[in-house]
């Protein structure tokens, strides 16, 4: 039983599409597109009836919660264990960014280690669904191993297109999944071929390929929605704001949706506010504008290189007026890397650079007194540090090579300040 | 509420010891090490009136199962959400090795993304309760990431002894912790180090520093039962076999005990078979000889860096020998590395080499006919491949760069033959 009506809707127009419909994943609508404003159409779901969150205990992974997902009766899911990650308490950062309490959501606790996996685990459940036999994602990293992953799983072939820049631990962890993996100069050149090949052969697209950007797999970005849920599961109430990085706000957009499905269930009285963190602001920007796109804005490179987008979407901007929401632009790298060891020393948590963009958008906003002193907060610890330690490395001190003597050691220490707790 | 006794016993011997015991948590049992054997000595428990696995829900991480943890009963545990980690099967790997089925107990999905965090969380929470201010290990990556992660989420210091030959991830990640990381240039080297300083300085030791080695901290070892009460919590009937990487075995031997915990209670009717996965074989050798200790045997570098040891230790031969246990030797690297990127592309998990040695042990044991046909299995992914893609992308193709042409694409995937999987 699932309440997913079979048809997908646009966040912009409302124009409804059917299901499936191959040439419009990652196209997004084509009324919106002809517009020049490319926006992503998204699952629709009828909860009459329901008035709590259904739960398939029987089912793997985030597919507990596959009545809200938007897959047929019949579908297998293909699962690897993905989802209930743990909320890990912070309470040195609530107590410095003046807020009640705060907690991050670990999705580095994912079988990939990132939030992709919601995605990918509902977008190739679905490309298995509609008989898809090559899925293709244009992606910096997380994105793509995640859905190399699952392909991997499902027996799908996945042809991954990324950039010449992205760390050598990710290409190497996207080959490892057995991707076709190729990199591209510039980040448009991956969305045109992608748009020649899914309509040149068929292939199922992971990622958008309109330009600008409408955001991803429609099916995928339902994943997220499970992030909600479970944290309405997790914490003793429903926490006041969400902090999400975001890029073209996958993410972002499916948490909102994962609330407000909440919501009209009755199982929350309200969705929290969202926060989004973004490395160079076209939210913000349009946030504080009232216009009606988002971007493009200047961008140059920046350790935080899975979010560092020119360009909002739609999406993102509907989910985040939808929801009281706000956008803090996140630009300044070294605050990134010195918060990312910082959380590290005193919470025992390394996030990757462009989840911590998140604990400094926040840090912000309470300044900016859009999250005040009475909230309660979850920051989305999208990945894991381990994803681009070099980034981290070169900001730490050599490991110094010693004799076995308590002497050389207490020099050692000494002489390399900078390898202890800044706290 | 908790069964343990407050005393250790020594796994050799059985002479018991009080608690805290702070000069022989590292050193092990007195009287065995003037034997010349050093061995462990481990908490003991009393069972009496537990006729169940007792669960506390309210307690954070895998602190569920405190009742039969090392822990006073008014000590906070220091948790960073470890533990609850998905079982994933592997059908492909069933089939191709010739048991009934095969699951991975997914360690990675721990909060420094390898199993080592069970160890820390009891370890540096006995720390705690005992009042230690500096903990101090000696560690190749995994082991001293994990407590310089907890020991931060602490408040407490870590020193971290090395060695330079470890992978450039780990440091780092040890480092990000805000633990004091220097590195020595022989093994051995770190051991009389920290024996010098637990000493010198009253630190806590959180891995064992007698040469030969006889294992971790005690408090620490039993922070892996939890693996064996997970798997009986979430398997549908308990597995035959349980396939474990070793070094020292604490992880080994903490599994043993959780599941003797487990028959002692009648959870289980007996417990599982047990099989040490082990580079250069020292286990091996002495239960196919009946020796007394284990090793030394000759070691040179390998892929398999966490665990590559020339010694056994006398907890691990303990627990294979109580077990009707078996080892085996896994010392090429060439079969190692391919298998963990088959893994990879079958299953969609990706395991560090150290890890990958139970699937090649699980292999060998099959065609020796340790393991049966009618078997089921669990290997125990104890870390992720994420902690050295070096060893890794050393097999991978180079990712071309291309214009974004379908026919440049297909000639560079041509080229790249590979990058393809190898199913
Ligand atoms: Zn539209
Ligand atoms: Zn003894």
């Amino acid at each position: 039983m699932s309440a997913y009506t079979g048809r997908l809707r646009c966040v912009r127009c409302g124009g409804e599409h059917p299901d499936p419909s191959l040439e419009l994943v990652g196209a997004g609508c084509p009324a919106c597109a002809a517009d020049g404003v490319p926006a992503n159409i998204l699952p629709g779901y009828d909860l009459t009836g329901l008035t709590a969150l259904p739960v398939d205990a029987a089912q793997p992974g985030l597919f507990r919660y596959r009545a809200l997902l938007p897959l047929a009766a019949g579908t297998a899911p293909v699962s690897l264990g993905e989802g209930g990650t743990p909320v890990v308490e912070l309470p040195q950062l609530a107590e410095r960014t003046g807020v009640a309490r705060v907690w991050v959501k670990d999705e580095s606790r994912n079988p990939t280690w990132s939030y992709k996996d919601r995605l990918a685990a509902v977008a190739v459940t679905k490309a298995v669904e509609v008989g898809a036999e090559t899925v293709v994602v244009a992606s910096t990293g997380n994105h793509g191993a995640a859905v190399a992953a699952y392909a991997a799983r499902a027996g799908l072939r996945c042809v991954v297109l990324t950039l010449a820049s992205v760390p050598a631990t990710m290409k190497t962890l996207m080959q490892s999944y057995g991707a076709d993996v190729v990199a591209l100069e510039r980040p448009p050149d991956r969305w045109s071929l992608m748009r020649d090949l899914v309509a040149a052969r068929g292939w199922m697209a992971m990622s958008g390929f309109a330009y600008p950007p409408a955001g991803s797999n429609p099916y995928g970005v339902d994943g997220y929605k499970t992030i909600a849920y479970e944290l309405v599961e997790q914490l003793p109430r429903p926490p006041d704001v969400v902090v999400v990085p975001v890029a073209y706000g996958d993410g972002l957009a499916g948490i909102a949706r994962g609330f407000a499905d909440l919501a009209a269930l009755g199982v929350i009285e309200r969705a929290p506010r969202l926060l989004a963190a973004e490395p160079f602001g076209p939210l913000a920007e349009a946030l504080a504008t009232g216009a009606a796109t988002a971007g493009p804005v200047p961008v140059r490179p920046s350790v935080s290189f899975s979010t560092a987008s020119p360009f909002g979407t739609q999406q993102s901007l509907a989910a985040l007026r939808a929801a009281g929401g706000a956008a803090v632009a996140t630009p300044d790298d070294e605050e990134i890397m010195a918060t990312q060891l910082q959380l590290a020393r005193e919470s025992g948590v390394y996030l990757e650079a462009s989840s911590v963009t998140a604990v400094v958008a926040l840090a912000a906003a309470r300044a900016a007194g859009t999250v005040r002193p009475d909230d309660t907060v979850v920051v989305v610890g999208t990945s894991t540090g381990l994803k681009d330690v070099g980034a981290t490395a070169a900001r730490l001190p050599e490991v110094p090579l010693i004799v076995p003597t308590i002497g050389a050691l207490d020099d050692a220490l000494a002489g390399a300040p900078a390898a202890r707790p800044a706290g």
